[in-house]
């Protein structure tokens, strides 16, 4: 092992923090499960969670039978972070090999919604996640909202880091023969599987169709 | 609005907690992006990382320069959460749709690595993320190391659950006219793009073809 040639920028991030509330919108509305942290008896706790975003906040929501979920609805302070992973970062060394992601964390407290909002929240999570079922589905019922915890987060408090770009390699490994570049990561959907009590008349609908 | 037909489970999970360290293993080797909680002054923070299972540790790196990080290696109490998306599952009303997932948490405090296991742990954390790659560039310099910290979470108090499964409508809604089933998540890699300083004659390496 050696020392290597002189580099004088060897811990810096390639990372860039970023204001641009446009772009955490974008990387809100395209992925929608976030991680969600809080402290629960003393001890730091992280639980998946489907986000949807909702102008200027956050909507998580779950059953009113989970005790964290019913816990953050007392106000306890929480962090959200949503992640996405655009590629991987091929460097000609080990150490400048790295990933292109965008990362928003978000933070404060979150409120729990009632009635009109409450009901919209849920049509709004429903069109987010699969567009345009909201139309074919019956409304939901009075014991199905009653049974459903719907906890709005305020876009305030966040910060936005993303890495883009390419391989940064020292101008020795640039000139020797170890290849670099981006491998994108790609998220899709598969085809739909019908449910095995699926009555057999019943086609893929638009909404599904679409994805 | 309806109250609906009677249903006395309303509020059951379709989630199943499993202690099957297998299954554990399996989303650890198959998912690399966690989601690490810790408590900063007093506040939950949670940020995303690249995560690798070394046995029966979780291995998580980055820059010396990296203030978070620093603390971690402080032995503070951590919780690490790594989520697969499998699936949308559409059921025939908004709220029995849901998400087939995989989340497990882990808890615990965190170990600094050094020396030849730190160098290990490197090599594992590249050859995890890009099998192959270790042989096909130079070993990290010794200013390379120095600038990279290593910690290891050990896989002790752990949650696993798994929601996998079907859409299970109320009978009233399978005897209706509104489609269900499953949408799989497919993530994969797209074709390697070539990083705009790569010297014409470099072929794409096996490592990266494989992925």
């Amino acid at each position: 092992m050696t020392d290597g040639p002189e580099r004088t920028d060897v811990s810096r991030l390639r990372e860039k923090a970023s204001t641009d509330r446009s772009a955490l919108n974008a990387l809100l509305d395209s992925v929608h499960v976030g991680h969600l942290g809080f402290i629960r008896a003393g001890s730091p706790v992280v639980l998946p969670t489907a986000v949807v975003r909702d102008g200027d906040r956050v909507l998580v929501h779950g059953s009113t039978g989970s005790p964290w979920l019913r816990h953050l609805a007392g106000s306890a302070a929480v962090c959200l972070a949503v992640t996405a992973m655009d590629a991987l970062i091929v460097a000609r060394s080990a150490f400048e090999s790295s990933i292109r992601y965008r990362s928003a964390v978000l933070f404060g407290t979150c409120t729990s919604l009632a009635g009109e909002q409450k009901s919209h929240a849920l049509d709004l999570i429903t069109d987010t996640l699969i567009p345009g079922r909201v139309a074919e589905v019956r409304r939901p019922y009075e014991r199905e909202l009653a049974a459903t915890l719907v906890l709005a987060l305020p876009i305030e408090q966040w910060s936005l880091k993303l890495s883009t770009g390419w391989p940064d390699d020292d101008a020795d490994d640039v000139a020797g023969n170890a290849w670099a570049g981006v491998v994108p990561v790609v998220t899709s959907y598969g085809a739909p599987l019908p449910a095995p009590d699926l009555r057999s008349a019943i086609p893929v609908p638009p909404s599904v169709h679409r994805l």
